[in-house]
């Protein structure tokens, strides 16, 4: 397994393809739904169809001996794996790759890389499994001598257990399976499992605030964070290990969501949970998707923590394998390591009956408040439909499912389908996403529920953030990195 | 009600005494403990007889009209409520009374503060309730014209409340009974109540970071902040009201433990439970605190979420009249709007009773992970018994209790009695605690877990906060707050 090479021309490890079955499958249905003969479909680049600029910089052998500028490196390096990189990447468009790649080892190599880069105004972007959908751990403009993509994969231990707190001291470089294997053993676990878990790090959960696929109480990586390590251009950044403290406002809180412009984070004491031994699944469909949100908003009030609590609408419960798609389902599910969840999980079924829920064979982002959904989804229900309409000349697909509840309110989360041009693939993206995120805001949501906001959300975190907490911001990044050298032009202008 | 006036030398309203009984019940037991004949009882001062300076600086109209100069309202706003408080108090030292105490109604009134005292060179000190016990809403030392404490009594108002999402809007100045009492005829509740709850504040609280009665999962008023409004003098900061968000560090909890530092919090949107309506307590002894100490980690880590959780050493509970003064005792307490809490109250009582906890008639700060516990418990308690040896010549009375667990470590919380003298008071108090906190620090605890950190923890919270941190939040200050006007000495240095 250690041997398996990450694609740098999308998910996965090279060698695994969809099989020209399930390429065929998915053709007929989508020709089918946009009424089209066929596609025409572009194979993904191999690395010599691909052009790379030469280096721009010239390593000293300090830092070339953990460096690398070998094309795979630099190519899976330029880019994560939203939509819009993948449609880059399918273009051959690696115009601006990272001019090195590094390997640290420890934090001394990643103190060396500051001291140089300062001097050589070359940027730094911090890179943990490369997963993100918002721009985060590409290119950083073109304001500088060169960039490095700083690959934390190096950082890949559990350092410590503590079986007594329930805590561990694990590296930031670490992936999600790698976490759980070295956990397993102690019959502990960290039970955070972003969709990305494959191929993302501890250090990138923190970094972005990921949420885990818990649907409720602890979703986001935030509040399993004990106490976390960065290294600064100013020097280590670490915070004290406690449960609680009311010792001025939370160090790790202005670390998490960083997003690579504070610090590295190269270690952190994470939270762990015994191993579940009881659980209980069930679905439920509704009438329509306001019944099922009425019933996950009761739901969600009456503390009783499901760790599964999903709405989809009736499209994505059919392609999911979930329901009959004439119906929007919920999925229900509780677990527990120390007693029965068979109490709670009648409690919530009595509550979904109480909105018309019916129980169907088992099956398997934004956030806004309650009093706002209503409105929210139907403005961008509607907002996308017609910007589909209008960018693609057609009908698209257009679905919503609830990924996270709050007692305040859901995180919805839209998806579309629609038939791009490939020559225009990436102005037609902007354009949708530009109207459904408009409609977002201007509902009262965040742009971003667990995908941060890299570059691409840019734009819209600017207009959601009170204006005194981004010149604060800025100024805490001026002091701890006032050359600018860390992840340039992510959440505030560069210096 | 609304005519009582706040006693200036002491806890509570005027007219509020102890009884003449109560006072002679109290001398004959401590007395009795400390081995000697009587106490020497100290009166409280009366207004006449203490001496404030004149006020240094002239108010322009625009201020006067919402500004005091009244003795009983500067004495008032001179000091918090702690032991070193109440000790200068009694000692009738009024020697940094603030010139003048503002009582603005609007934000508009609080940004002509800033931008007279900005030319001025005038300190402004926000007070919630003034129940500080950390020097948080004290003098703010020399380097000023003068200082003006900022009472936030006229943010009194519940302004809105979202049923659907269970949330209100509702303004900084306000004091638990009256946020209670708004909120009651609506079926709900915020649920924190911190032991100042009578006459602390919401602004206060979320400035804090106060911790509430409830014993795990929402212990902090942190969790239950869904926005926040201040103002700071470069302008106002409000976030948007969200159940959840990833976009960028929280600005939140920048503000959440600012201590009045980077602006004065005029409203937030605060999360709100059903009343509850289903209860069970209990109160179990342990043959030591240790036992009592394992059964509460198992609990704590079993995913039961007790709203009640409080281990009390033998002495403590014996006074509170929880037990017969031989064994620690833990209060033990659930409550749920929307259920039954019986078999979680089964589940809690199974785990005691595996740790040797019997059933017994009902009764009625620092944190640090589980595996340093027993080490700082027994540090602690040895050090501060020491140090009161040492500085009264005699021994004291020393207690622990936790007040709040969680799955990763507890609160527990010390409290001493020891014989002072009058005139050597605030020397003797500084040094036992001196000994205390550095053996809470050198056991790996924080300094404070709910009562902020004020001018009187400064010295220790600048030793467990991490260096970078110290300077972001330094660089974030001067950014907002560029010629130091708020809270001057608070958290970080004055500019």
């Amino acid at each position: 397994l250690a041997d398996r090479v990450r694609k740098f021309n999308g998910w996965g490890h090279e060698g695994e393809e969809p099989s020209a079955g399930e390429i065929e499958g998915l053709e007929k249905n989508w020709t089918g739904f946009f009424g089209v003969e066929a596609f025409d479909p572009v194979a993904p680049p191999s690395l010599d169809e691909i052009q790379l600029r030469a280096p721009r910089i010239q390593l000293p052998a300090g830092l070339a001996e953990f460096c690398s500028e070998r094309a795979h490196d630099r190519a899976l390096h330029s880019y994560g794996r939203s939509f819009a990189d993948l449609a880059r990447i399918y273009r051959r468009d690696f115009s601006d790759p990272p001019d090195a790649v590094a390997h640290p080892a420890n934090e001394d190599q990643i103190a060396a890389l500051f001291d140089w880069c300062a001097g050589a105004r070359v940027a730094l972007v911090p890179f943990g499994g490369g997963t993100g959908v918002v721009g985060g751990t590409g290119s950083p403009g073109a304001d500088h001598a060169g960039w490095i993509s700083v690959d934390m994969g190096g950082f890949d231990r559990i350092q410590e257990i503590d079986k007594t707190s329930r805590a561990a001291r694990i590296q930031g470089g670490i992936l999600g399976p790698d976490l759980e294997a070295g956990l397993k053993p102690h019959g502990l676990t960290l039970r955070h499992y972003p969709q990305s878990f494959q191929f993302s790090t501890l250090g990138g959960w923190i970094a972005t605030r990921a949420g885990g696929h818990f649907a409720t109480l602890y979703t986001h990586i935030d509040d399993l964070v004990e106490s976390v390590r960065a290294l600064s251009p100013a020097g280590p950044w670490e915070s004290r290990r406690l449960p609680g403290s009311g010792a001025g406002p939370s160090p790790d809180r202005l670390l998490i969501g960083s997003e690579g412009i504070l610090g590295i984070i190269t270690e952190a004491w994470m939270r762990l949970q015994e191993r579940p031994r009881f659980r209980r699944s069930a679905a439920l469909s509704f009438a329509d998707f306001e019944a099922g949100a009425e019933a996950v908003r009761a739901l969600s009030q009456a503390a009783l923590h499901p760790t599964n609590c999903r709405l989809i609408d009736a499209h994505e419960a059919a392609e999911a394998g979930a329901g009959s798609g004439a119906d929007p389902v919920l999925l229900l599910g509780f677990e527990q390591a120390h007693h029965e969840v068979d109490a709670p999980m009648e409690e919530a079924l009595a509550c979904c009956a109480d909105h018309g829920g019916r129980l169907v064979p088992d099956g398997d982002e934004a956030a806004v408040t309650w009093d706002k959904f209503a409105a929210l989804h139907a403005n961008v229900m509607e907002a996308t439909k017609r910007a589909i309409r209008e960018v693609t000349g057609r009908d698209g697909q257009l679905t919503c499912r609830f990924t996270h509840v709050y007692p305040d309110g859901p995180a919805p989360y839209f998806t579309f389908k629609a038939l791009g041009r490939a020559d225009e693939l990436m102005d037609q993206y902007e354009a949708i996403k530009r109207a459904a995120s408009a409609a977002v805001m201007q509902g009262g949501g965040t742009i971003t529920h667990h995908h941060a906001v890299g570059r691409a959300h840019r734009p819209w975190y600017d207009r959601q953030r009170p204006a005194p907490f981004a010149a604060a911001l800025t100024a805490a990044k001026r002091a701890l990195d006032p050359q600018g050298l860390l992840n340039p032009g992510v959440l505030i202008d560069p210096a």
